[in-house]
C-alpha cells in the first residue's frame, strides 16, 4: 500500500457511554437469550429482525424524555436523501413501522419476538449504557385481554425457564385505564397527566414522600441538588393518588376491590377495572398464582404509548450491590393506538420487553450462570519450533474429541508461554518436547489447581520452577491425552 | 395519556438501503452462526463484543471508498460531546481499538470471535444493504504464520461444519507482499498503488480486458455508462501484471514457482514469497489439501490495511440467479500495521470475516436450510369464547410437550380463524366445539395436506365447507391430542 503516512496516533477511547462485553458475559447472555427464546417460540412467537436505523418520524416520539425535550434521547443524524434518521430506541416502534407496512400480507394476530440493541443518547450513569440489548415479544392485531394474559405468561414462564424460582420473580400488573380514571376522578387536568404518571413511576427510586413532592410543589434531589418542577396537584388530590399507588397491592382480589372503590362513574376507570378482572380470571383459569402474578397499584412504565394493561418483571430478591429488592427486569403493555399512527385504523397490540442485560446481571448474583463457559480450556504449548507439525497434530486431536484448544502461535519459549497460559485462564497446559516425543509421551499441567496453590501458599518468584514442580504435572503415554485433559477438566467442574 | 394530537399520518417507510428479515431466514441465520461458533470456539477463539458506535478517528479510513473520498462509506454525525462518531463500518478497526486500549491486561497472541451488525453507506443495488452481518475471527499479537495458517483451517472446518463439501468451496490465498513486490518490479508508482489494487480486484466483476481498461485508460461501464478512471499503468506493464493474476493458479507449488519468477529481487517480493512457502508447508502438515486451500494470485482484498497474507472462501458451485460460480463468502488476511496506528509500535494481527448473508443465501441455494424451521406448527383455533379456560388447557398441553404452539386470540369465528391459519402457514390447526368437548374429544385439521390440495385441484371458493370436508380431518378421543398432532407432523417432515 506504499509508506503509510505519518500521522499523530490515535488513542483508543470508547465513545462516551459505551462498553465492550467479554466471554464469559458473551455466552452467559447467549444461553439466556436462547432459553428464552425456546419458550417464545413455543407460545407461537416467531422472529423478526428490523434495521437498526429508521426514519425519525416513524419512530415517533414516546420516550419519557423525547415527551418535553422533542430531540432528546435519540442518536439522530441527517441521511444521504437529507431526511433525518435515527438509531431505533426500542424494538417497538419499528415493529408498527413493520406490522402497518404489509399489513395486507400479514395475517392478524401477529405474534412476533426480536432481539436486538437499541440505543439511547442518555446521560451516562455508572452501569447504565447508551447501547443495550432487549427482548422483546408482542401480539399485534388482537384486542383482546386473552392475548395480555399471553404475554403475561411467557414472562412468567421465561423466568422459570432460567431458573428464576416462584418467589424470586413476579409479575406485576397495572392498567392505564384505571390510572386515567383515578386521575379524572382527581381531576387532574390533561396537561399534567404526562408529568403525573412520570412521577408516580418514581416511586420505587424516591419513595412516596419523594412521590408527594413531584405530584405538588417539586422536589429537590437530595444527592445531586437538581430541582424537579412538580405537577402542582393540590394535597387533596396527592392523597388519593398516593393512597392507590402505595397501596399494599400482591393480591389480585384486594387491587380490584380497592380500584373499584376508587374509580366511581370515570368511563376509564370502569373499562380498566374490567381488563383487569378479565386479566385475573384467565390466569386463575390457567394457575398462574399471586406467586407468580400479582396487581401492583404503583407500576406505571415509562413510556408514552400504552393504553391499557402494563407489566414489569420485578425481581424479589436482595441485590448484593444496593442492599434492596433487585427490582425490575422486563416491562411492557398495551399500546393499542402506535400502529394507528401509520394506518389511521386502530390496530391494537400488546407485548413486551426483557432489558438483558439487568436480567443478566441478575442471573450473575444468583449464582445461576458459568464464568467458565466460553474460557478455552486447553493450550497447546509450542516449545520446539521444530516440531510444529507435531503440535498441530497434538491441537487437532483434542479439538476432534469435542474439547476447545488453543494452539500457542505466539513467540517466547516456556516461560513466556506459561505466563500467557496463566494469564488468559486456561485450565491444561499441555507440554512436548523432545524427550516426550522421544518416549511417545505427553506431559500435562493442571494450571487451575497451580492457581489455586499459588494464592493459597504466597507463591512469587520463580514461576518456571514452579509450574515444573507443580503437583498437578502428568506426563502420560501420547495415547491417553484426552482421556488425562478430561479427567484434569473434570476435577474442576462442579 | 390525554387525548392523542391530531397529527399527520405518519408513512410505514424503510430507510433506504435497509430491510427487515423474518422468521424462517433468521432461524436459518441463527443455527448457521452457532455451527460456526462451535468451530471458532474449538479453536479457542473466545467471544467480544465492542459497541456500534466509535469515534470516527478511532475506525480509521480503510474502506475502498474511504480512500479517495474522506467522509463517504460511513454513517457518521456529531455527538453530544462534538466529536464525530460513526457506526462500525467492520469489526477489525473496533477489533484493534480494544486490543490497544486493553493492551497491558490481555496477554497475546488474542484470539477473539465476534458476530454483529455493520454499516456502509453504499449506493443501494438489488440484494445489497447498507446494514449487513459479519462473523469474524482474528489472532492479534501472533506474527507468525501458524497463526495465518490456523485463520485459513478454522475458515474451512467452518464450511464444512455447514455440509459445504470439498469442492464445493475453496478456501483462496495470496499475499500483499507478493503483490507490492509485483508492483515494484514492474515499476509502479506509490500513488497508483491502491487504484491498481483496486483494479485487480474487481477481475470476477469485469473479467481480465476490465481489468486491462482500468489499469490503463480507464474503462465504461457498458451497462451504466459510468467511466472508470484508470491507474495510467504502460502496456508493458500491464501484460505483467495481469500475467500473474490471471495466471491458472490452484495449484500451490505453479503459484509458488510463478511468483519466484515474476518478484526478481524485491525485498517484498521475497518476504511474500517466503509467506506462501511457509503457509503451503503448514497446511501440508495439517492435511489440508488443494480441494480445501488453494493459491490464487488474482485475490485482493478490497480493504486498505492489509500487509501481507490475504484470504478469501469461494463457493464454486453455479449461482442458479447468476448462472456463475457463487462467489465469495468469507475474506481476511494479515494487517500489521492496524493495533500500532494506536500503540505506536507493530502489533502484528490476521484475520478473516464471513459475510453472514451471503454464506446463508448459499445454503439456502445448496438446499442445507429448512424453511419450515421457526415457523409455529400448531394453532389452537378458539371458535366458542365460553371455552376459554378449556382452549388455554388444550394449547399448554401441546406446549409442555415441546411442540410450539399457537393459542388464536383474535376475533373472529370459524372462517376468519381458518383463513388466518392458512396464511400464517400452520401445519396443524386443534378445532374443539360443543360436541367435541361433550364427546371428550378434539379435532386436527392437517392445513398442509388441505394446502396441497387446493393448489393441486383448482379449489377456490367455499374455503370453510372445504376444510370440513378435508381427508386431512380427523377427530380423536382428547388424551390423543399430542400423539395425533405428532403423527400428522411427521408426514410433513424430510
Amino acid at each position: 500500500m506504499g509508506k503509510p503516512k505519518k500521522q499523530k496516533r490515535a488513542v483508543p477511547r470508547l465513545a462516551r457511554g459505551f462498553r465492550d462485553l467479554t466471554a464469559a458475559d458473551l455466552v452467559a447472555r447467549r444461553d439466556m437469550i436462547q432459553r428464552v427464546i425456546e419458550v417464545y417460540e413455543r407460545y407461537g412467537f416467531q422472529a423478526l429482525e428490523t434495521p437498526a436505523i429508521e426514519y425519525v418520524d416513524v419512530l415517533g416520539k414516546f420516550l419519557p424524555e423525547a415527551d418535553d425535550q422533542p430531540d432528546a434521547g435519540i442518536f439522530a443524524f441527517k441521511y444521504d436523501d437529507d431526511e433525518w434518521v435515527a438509531l431505533r430506541y426500542d424494538l417497538t416502534a419499528p415493529l408498527s413501522r413493520y406490522v402497518a407496512k404489509n399489513f395486507q400480507e400479514l395475517g392478524m394476530p401477529f405474534r412476533r419476538y426480536q432481539t436486538g440493541q437499541v440505543w439511547r443518547c442518555e446521560k451516562p450513569e455508572p452501569g447504565r449504557f447508551r447501547e443495550f440489548t432487549q427482548l422483546d415479544i408482542d401480539i399485534v392485531g388482537a384486542g383482546s385481554i386473552l392475548a395480555d394474559a399471553e404475554v403475561v405468561t411467557v414472562l412468567a414462564e421465561s423466568m422459570e425457564a432460567l431458573g428464576i424460582a416462584r418467589g424470586e420473580y413476579r409479575v406485576q400488573l397495572n392498567d392505564r385505564k384505571v390510572l386515567n380514571g383515578l386521575l379524572e376522578v382527581v381531576g387532574c387536568a390533561a396537561e399534567v397527566v404526562p408529568t403525573v404518571l412520570r412521577s408516580l413511576d418514581k416511586i420505587d427510586k424516591v419513595g412516596p414522600e419523594g412521590v408527594r413532592l413531584l405530584l405538588g410543589p417539586g422536589r429537590e434531589d437530595p444527592e445531586s441538588g437538581d430541582f424537579t418542577k412538580g405537577a402542582g396537584l393540590e394535597p387533596g388530590q396527592v392523597d388519593t393518588l398516593l393512597a392507590f399507588v402505595d397501596a399494599p397491592g400482591d393480591d389480585r382480589a384486594t387491587y380490584l376491590e380497592t380500584v373499584a372503590g376508587l374509580i366511581g362513574e370515570s368511563k376509564d376507570g370502569q373499562a380498566g377495572l374490567a381488563e383487569m378482572r378479565e386479566l385475573d380470571e384467565i390466569l386463575s383459569e390457567r394457575g398462574l398464582g399471586p406467586d407468580q402474578v400479582v396487581f401492583t397499584p404503583s407500576v406505571v412504565r415509562g413510556l408514552a404509548y400504552y393504553t391499557g394493561p402494563v407489566v414489569e418483571v420485578a425481581l424479589t430478591f436482595t441485590d448484593p450491590t444496593s442492599g434492596k429488592p433487585f427490582g425490575s427486569v422486563a416491562g411492557g403493555g398495551r399500546y393499542d393506538d402506535l400502529v394507528g399512527r401509520f394506518t389511521g385504523q386502530p390496530v391494537p397490540a400488546t407485548g413486551a420487553s426483557i432489558g438483558v442485560s439487568r436480567l443478566l446481571d441478575a442471573l450473575n448474583k444468583l449464582g445461576k450462570t458459568d464464568p467458565s463457559r466460553g474460557i478455552c480450556p486447553v493450550l497447546v504449548t509450542t516449545f520446539d519450533k521444530s516440531r510444529r507439525a507435531d503440535y498441530q497434530r497434538l491441537a487437532d486431536e483434542v479439538r476432534a474429541a469435542g474439547i476447545p484448544c488453543e494452539l500457542y502461535v505466539g513467540g517466547g519459549g516456556a516461560p513466556k508461554q506459561f505466563k500467557y497460559a496463566d494469564r488468559r485462564g486456561f485450565s491444561v497446559a499441555v507440554v512436548a518436547g523432545p524427550d516426550e516425543f522421544e518416549a511417545g509421551q505427553v506431559s500435562l499441567k493442571d494450571l487451575r489447581l497451580g492457581r489455586e496453590l499459588s494464592q493459597s501458599e504466597g507463591f512469587a518468584e520463580d514461576r518456571k520452577a514452579w509450574l515444573e514442580s507443580l503437583p498437578g504435572q502428568v506426563t502420560v503415554p501420547r495415547a491417553e491425552l484426552v482421556a488425562q485433559i478430561r479427567e484434569i477438566l473434570g476435577r474442576h467442574s462442579g
